[in-house]
């Protein structure tokens, strides 16, 4: 079967909390979904802000959507501003959405159900007589039916004779159970004969992906969502889930490159200014990741023991976090492709391992710190010579006065460097004087910032004696890497995760495999 | 229908990327899912790791379950280790896994499909003679079953015959479809007359929570999980989501107070130093946040028009006037009850409300600090005044030589107190000379000791620049009480909240209501 996707990131996915989309980063987004395939991508509601406008004055292709609503109760549709703003912005599909629920109707429209039939067939009619393809969005369908299923049935039917091309069943409230979604599905598309059905679902129960795998399992083809769950509330239905679902594991067909899946949802988030869930389905960071010593021996012997797909479908890939569980296989496996010489033969390998456990029982996590993972494995082989060394330093904070002060002195191949810096705390006074140091010797560092800072403290009933992990990751624009640090002094931790992070840059190692 | 909830936070959320807990973590969180109601807790391995089995040794309660595996292929189980270790926990509900694939039992047990049945029967038979409730999870049940179902039922009803009280089917690869889990489930559960059936899902496709619904339908009555959907890869279903799901809109009964649940939520991502997704279902921050100014309009006319349970229910508020963690009449209502005189129409409550909100916004979290909270509103009341006064500190540390030094002078009185100390950092000598120099006037302070010292990076993305919040937990023996600072400056932070600690102790007021 082949199915449509329709996504909705630019207006639905907007309406998350902390999302905020500048008229560059939607071009940027438009480029990118509907660059790899998914068919149509809704730029917005031309009537609703002034940037959404601007969007579409400025973008234009076959995959463009535009969003608006039926005509006002007492305006002829020719007449409707909403509806005109929509002809205007040029997008061969225009979506529109109005309402299927007597109670809808009634209590927020404050219409009645023959003058909401009207709003929605004069609407149809003369967009689609403007040679538009037209999406009817039936809002609070699934409620509608429930409460009163002829005249959701209706509703819908009263679009499709005027004209639409494709009828989509919302569930607005994102209240709708899969089982529920798809016997009101079944019964939707059986009453449009000739008519494509859409489904548009809502993750406030946490099954919008498995209602819209039910809606389509119901006769649904055109599938709306957001790329990454963006979306009022608890966000919408999960199309990178959905497609990889579907055309993985479900027989269906899509124009959707799904190897591009991956970097397009890190790509996507970026431009969000979201960190993307390392758990999401397919594309997160650790959708692939092994823990548990037992699974990844599993998976080291045959992938498909614990792996449903393989990473590689979806541009992602299999990774093994090592911890105080994992199997020694795993972090072997994951050393020997690093260092191809450690092979569990050598017995350098044991030797690595046995240190691994010995610093995460001291509270070092080295499964997220994969920068300080590769300098210790180097240090412990011998092949790796410190780029520089502390001479010292000596960190000073008065109050009142809020003034922080560090002097860092490095010795790199002899020669003495020493920097003073202050800072808004004294870790940053250490960052900043550490930094200035190394550039006058390695001009590259100038190139690394840190993008991330995490402090935990590992048993904190020690309270300020307590042992604290410091996570710091860096980024030089090509590459990323995380280092570790832990000390019962923050300073001194945070010490150690930065000359680490600097380190791993000076090796030259770029990307980590 | 009563169903019963099990939660695995403590091992299989344990799997997740960047999640390792302290045996103090695990006692917290214990004592929080226990407390609220969940049947049973999974408290984790004894035989995979020290730490698990310390937290036996420390933790008994009739919630409390213990994990294991079947007996090895070539051992009896009475002298199996690990069911050895399993009895040896105490805990009354022991769960173990065993296999029930054809291809598992092959090619990673290299056994054979007899010497599998023999060690599901004997390893249950051998717990449940000691008293125990088996609980018998079937690992890889849905994919076995899709190979053979005659050999994966034959598995569980094995287990069932040898005296487990639960089944539980494991979609462990995560890679089951929620239709097809509805159909294996029912099988499952018709050939098991007289046990317990139970469902366990992990999130690879996107649907554990509807497949545990679906689960559920199909005749599933124990369900596991973890609170906050936590686990290996994309993590097992989210079990606050289906509690609700269930018992909101499913028809079904349980243990838990669901009005704990927002709370809980929140309590446990901070505990496990993750922050809460804003849009995870019923409990996330934004779960009833509306942005679209159509939405927010309706719910005002009507709630019920764009929420499809009441947030009330789960104990989290829309929030279109929220602060953000705490409602407005949660805090006015806490406020109140605190100082009786601020109540609704004391135009002080407002002005309290709002300074909460913008030091909230900076970065302040008052919900857990309690201590913090009453100086706060005491010092907008203006009646507080401060025991002691700042009049400089100056921390120093130097390396190497690992000297921390911090001196500290306060005003008591009008009397200047100065006070030099070491520690094993600079936070630790700043708390030992400010309590040096406190005691000197007020002897109860000795009274006092720091029971937990939390630090979380607030905006982790301004790296060591970025704003840390600093939580303080003290005691002394009779109450205990929680304080809060902010700052980019760690230091700063902490001395915040070390002296509104002390500043709690010196207004007597001891237990906070």
């Amino acid at each position: 079967m082949r199915l449509e996707f329709y996504d909705t990131t630019l207006r639905d996915g907007a309406q998350a909390a902390g999302i905020s989309y500048s008229l560059s980063d939607k071009k940027q987004i438009f480029a990118l979904l509907s660059g790899i395939g998914i068919d149509l991508v809704e730029g917005g509601d031309p009537a609703s802000n002034p940037k959404d406008a601007e969007f579409f004055q400025e973008c234009s292709s076959p995959r463009l959507a535009a969003f608006g609503s039926t005509c006002r109760k007492n305006t002829p549709a020719q007449n409707d501003e909403g509806l005109c703003k929509l002809l205007a912005t040029g997008a061969r599909t225009v979506c529109i959405f109005g309402k299927t629920s007597v109670r809808h109707v009634e209590e927020v429209l404050h219409a009645t159900k023959e003058e909401n039939l009207r709003m929605i067939r004069d609407s149809v009619r003369f967009l689609a007589s403007h040679g538009r393809r037209v999406v009817f969005d039936a809002e609070h369908f699934y409620d509608g039916a429930e409460e009163d299923i002829d005249y959701a049935l209706l509703c819908i039917r009263t679009a499709a004779e005027a004209g639409a091309d494709t009828v989509t069943l919302c569930d607005t409230n994102g209240g709708i159970f899969p089982d529920k979604a798809y016997e009101l599905t079944k019964a939707a598309a059986e009453a449009l004969p000739g008519v494509t059905t859409g489904v548009h679902f809502h993750n406030d129960t946490g099954t919008a992906v498995a209602s819209s795998l039910a809606g389509v399992r119901a006769g649904a083809t055109h599938i709306q969502g957001t790329f990454l769950g963006f979306g009022e509330r608890c966000g919408n239905a999960n199309l990178s889930t959905i497609i990889a679902d579907l055309v993985l594991k479900g027989d269906c067909e899509c124009g959707v490159d799904l190897t591009a899946l991956t970097r397009t949802a890190h790509a996507v988030a970026e431009i969000s200014n979201v960190k993307l869930d390392p758990a999401m389905p397919y594309v997160g960071a650790a959708a692939f990741a092994h823990k548990a010593g037992m699974h990844s021996d599993a998976v080291i012997k045959d992938p498909r023991t614990f792996e449903h797909v393989s990473p590689e479908a979806v541009g992602n890939r299999d990774s093994i976090l090592l911890s105080e569980v994992a199997g020694r296989s795993a972090v072997a496996k994951k050393l020997e492709r690093l260092f191809p010489s450690l092979d569990k033969s050598n017995p350098k390998t044991k030797e690595i391992l046995d240190m691994i456990k010995l610093l995460e029982m001291k509270g070092y996590q080295f499964e997220d710190a994969d920068g300080s993972f590769v300098l210790l494995a180097e240090r412990m082989m011998n092949a790796f010579s410190p780029s520089f060394e502390l001479e010292h330093y000596c960190i000073k904070a008065v109050r009142p006065g809020g003034v922080n002060t560090a002097e860092v002195a490095i010795r790199v191949n002899g020669e003495v460097t020493s920097v003073s810096e202050t800072g808004n705390g004294p870790v940053n006074a250490l960052d900043k004087a550490l930094r200035s140091a190394l550039i006058k010797h390695f001009p590259q560092i100038d190139e690394v910032a840190l993008i991330d800072y995490k402090v935990r403290v590992v048993d904190s009933s020690a309270a300020t004696g307590a042992m604290v992990r410091v996570l710091i990751t860096s980024s030089d624009k090509k590459d990323t890497w995380t280092t570790v640090g832990v000390s019962t002094d923050i300073i001194e931790a945070s010490w150690s995760a930065l000359t680490d992070s600097f380190e791993y840059k000076l090796t030259g190692r770029g990307k980590i495999v």
